[in-house]
């Protein structure tokens, strides 16, 4: 039984164990005062080309989505993302928790833009309703399609004329900067948003996420949040030295590289078999749409996701590829599907 | 230079890394449903006797803290905890974030007697008031002190008589339950409290706690609460072997036994050496009363943490040992002391 | 210029005035400790019939909803309303200030089916997804319509069956209970919630709705949550007073019973001019869709809320009427309409 | 039975009732935008001798004091105030369930003195404390002291040199202000403090405290947070009306001073009787320490609290006094003591 259920499945980058091994003994200052994270961060300034942002490593994506954004935002204001935003649905109400509204607006591919935001803006018009504030978005979003520096620039200028913080979820944001057609670089992520976050979990590390704030307003006592949400981790070497090997020597674009070819292989094969898909994914996700009875036949050989069903007899399915997909599994899923 | 700072400051037992190494590559399900996990719970049980708790296993102390306590209480519930508590002081405000006052109590040595819990329950006794509900302690305590067994039974019984829910916090349990003369095991703590729990990342692991729930009315949901706290990583095998190894064989009490030896070890030499001590440790932290003077010259060769000036030429230094601490690194910080 | 703008433009029923100059010299017991809020509570228990229900004096509607839904729900649980709810759109995030999502389901006519709050239990499948678990419901809606007993009595035994809490927020209570056709009573509303208020403010009082909770389990320590979120008047009498008389003879009912008059004759007097309505509403809330030119000479001898653009030509406008509506106005604004 | 439990045993003061009375047919806006508040506000703002000041009527005192700390504050900042302080034990945990913590310091007379502030200053050193950001005090204080002019300026002063926000809670501001020896005046309050309230449900009004900001920092987007707690009534008026009545030809000190002459007359009468106190308190409030026996005695004639046992035989009690306090019921007080 192969898994294409997520991009989290396996352990680390033997890289990254190797290093942990490596410096295990190193006794190190705590919560994140220690010479690895600072070097990890050193680097990530210096490949984003800005040394006057902060950076803090995180252990996950929903605990730096509500460190961040409760961080950010006074009480009676609010976040805007799309209906399909990790934080309107899979993060268990983690930003009402800290008491803010996400209010959501209609996508057909996971994206946002400008015309919408303006929506709400319009209908947000008094202290009977909460302020948007915040717009949220995932790059790549959760239906694996990717914001271009285009469109990501025009939603920046609609947030800056707006007032509005705009802060990117970059939990796959690796096979995002990957996407030849995006023409997006990590520079980019940041002159763009307020804050954004470079995801390590679904991209080779065991844990983690680098959290970029660029917006001088919003960096105020981020590491009291941070301890105040129970994000600030003891042996916070164990984030620095992963980002420390993720991007030394650009790891971390091999592995989204790696993840993004297999998910191109699978692709293709696909649609070589003439299979549709539920939407246009150019990164490491991809939503075919199978006959359940298919469904049903590869599900002994493979683990998936069942995403959505489409009508009485076909369903899409969600696979996944990451840094440790191996070809050949990919080529026996196409062969199977074929069949 | 060599740090006797905190008990976090080296990486984890090479036999909890050589586990991760040796599992990486094996696909499991994420966020804590994996073999690893169940399989590190299954050991927990048996070790404690006890198949009807649930546990659960999350990255840090003052996460699980925060989630459990958040999840115990309705709004206008509060707890009780020494003025020393960690939830008190080294928090950020973690349990008041989630709404909840913490009242404490004053205490010369850490711990919590019934009398000053009946004190509090006196004071509050209208709704103009908080209701206190949960009484949290630590085992040990912030200053290394241990609660018996018989300890531990008196209070809990007083908490069941007064409706009381008892949460102990165990960062630092592996050291409690290696004294001997605290009589205790893990079915005590089990059998004495509410929920409890068994810490990992200052006992040999990267990160992790493993929170104990006995109470069956404080089970329900609870992985919501984790999730919605941003403390469920996807990634949940980093925390299922780490306590695997932890409690296979019986490495968590080795480690905890080396910790607390080399704590005597040294608060020996000290006292040869005629030595006071602020307080009267039995565990894995030890707190000597040292001229001024000779406290800068030891900062040339270790480092540790100045707790409390004394008067205005002494203060009380915290030295705090764990497994990695080095039998050498102690009879020469002894040595160095005598000089 | 007259004012249909809403229900609250003017003070209280002069017999309410009365009664607060009659016991103003009083010596009272504080925070709804006093003989009017006990004597108020006995009357709205005699009314409905039930002794074991508990009676809570709040002053507005915003926060009874807030300090009820945030008292019955655990940290995960979410409401579900109508988009058109008003603690989704028209407070300010009141509830997810207090930590809970407000899930909508779409509604054409502000009520909530139970097929639509199956889909949403359908969606929201596991932990990391919040779990919904009270049903919110207004009654009448924010448009005016109401929910028959028959229809009360089929979402409260779906409610039920799916241990979902209904609450239903009565800020204009009065108004439904006096429409014949929807058959309801006091009674039956406290059979079929578990927890319901019955509104004053907009109503004939000052301030003032009256929280009555049935379940059992939703009743502990509710007086500590009110006091927490400052909803404990230190001068409770001016509640207890205010509803010991709209209790007393019925005068409650008479003021609704007014205010749907109004209405009714204000609509009438429209249909027979030939005007459309966005909505068919019983109650004291009437949208007519007009010209905007006819809008904007309105404007000039009357006051109102534009509602909703329905074209390029024309808006539906809210009329709402009270118990202190004259109808010299109403008429006066039927023959403007008319010319 | 006479009461001199507290300062809200009565309504409202006649003239108050009947400016109620004569308004009350008279359409307004609602959510405070009607004619009445803007005047209230006109007024205080006149009083106060300064036009930028921000000036909100809010219901009661915990309502007033939970939204705007939690208004003034980030999440990770904290409050500061006397042991006795109401925020810290009379409201429920009201600003910890807005998530912030509550830092008391030791005071025997209810009042703060900027060495004590300074001492948690200190103490709280980084991100793994909390911030302390505001301080909160009375004036008079729960014990019925007063901050005097200079006393005020001086807190004043330390609070902006380091910082922080100084909050008044004026609950009973204008028996303070009515006291000749602290020498303060409404515009000394603003001159002196970022934020301050002036009470009027404990001075004569059936509900209300018109909250004052001064500091361009706090005054944001005030009324959505009002909204968004449920302290923003929709009649609104019921609090411009109470207001305007307050401080048009003085009311509101004039009432103050009735209460603060029949404590002074309770006290002397007391201390020609050779009874001593509690606390030396100039305001409406008087704490003598009587015989246990004494205490069970004038309980036929009188209600009032019993503050704190003094030793086995005696107490001390809280004798509270108002505008609506009878000099006859003083007398008579005094010579049932006298016997």
């Amino acid at each position: 039984m192969y898994s294409f259920k997520n991009d989290y499945s396996e352990g680390a980058h033997p890289q990254i164990l190797n290093a942990l091994v490596e410096s295990n003994m190193e006794q190190e200052e705590g919560y994140g005062n220690d010479s690895h994270t600072e070097n990890a961060i050193f680097q990530i300034k210096k490949l984003i080309g800005n040394e006057n942002i902060d950076v803090h490593l995180i252990s996950g994506g929903t605990q730096t989505n509500l460190t961040a954004i409760s961080a950010f935002l006074r009480p009676h204001e609010a976040c805007i993302c799309a209906n399909t935003g990790h934080i309107a649905v899979h993060e268990t109400g983690a930003i009402e928790y800290t008491g803010h509204k996400v209010i959501t607006v209609d996508s057909e591919d996971g994206k946002i833009i400008p015309e919408k935001v303006q929506q709400v803006l319009n209908f947000h018009a008094d202290e009977h309703l909460v302020k948007p504030k915040l717009v949220y978005i995932s790059n790549p979003t959760e239906l694996g399609t990717v914001y271009s520096k285009e469109e990501l620039k025009i939603l920046s200028e609609f947030c800056k004329s707006n007032n509005l913080i705009l802060y990117v979820d970059g939990a796959r944001l690796g096979s995002a900067l990957c996407i030849k057609e995006a023409n997006l670089t990590l520079s980019d992520m940041c002159n763009f948003t307020d804050a954004f976050f470079i995801g390590g979990t679904k991209n080779g590390a065991l844990i983690g996420e680098a959290l970029v704030i660029k917006n001088e307003n919003l960096k105020e006592d981020f590491r009291f949040l941070q301890k105040q949400k129970g994000a600030l981790l003891a042996k916070g070497r164990l984030l620095g030295i992963q980002f420390e090997e993720l991007f030394k020597d650009n790891l971390y674009f091999e592995l989204a590289r790696h993840a993004n070819e297999m998910a191109k292989l699978l692709r293709e094969g696909l649609k070589e078999a003439n299979f549709k898909f539920l939407v246009d994914s150019p990164t490491n996700q991809t939503f075919p749409i199978l006959e359940n009875k298919l469904i049903e036949s590869l599900e002994n050989k493979f683990s998936f996701e069942i995403w959505k069903s489409i009508d009485d007899n076909s369903s899409a399915i969600r696979l996944v590829t990451s840094w440790a997909t191996k070809k050949e599994a990919v080529l026996e899923f196409i062969e199977e599907v074929k069949k």
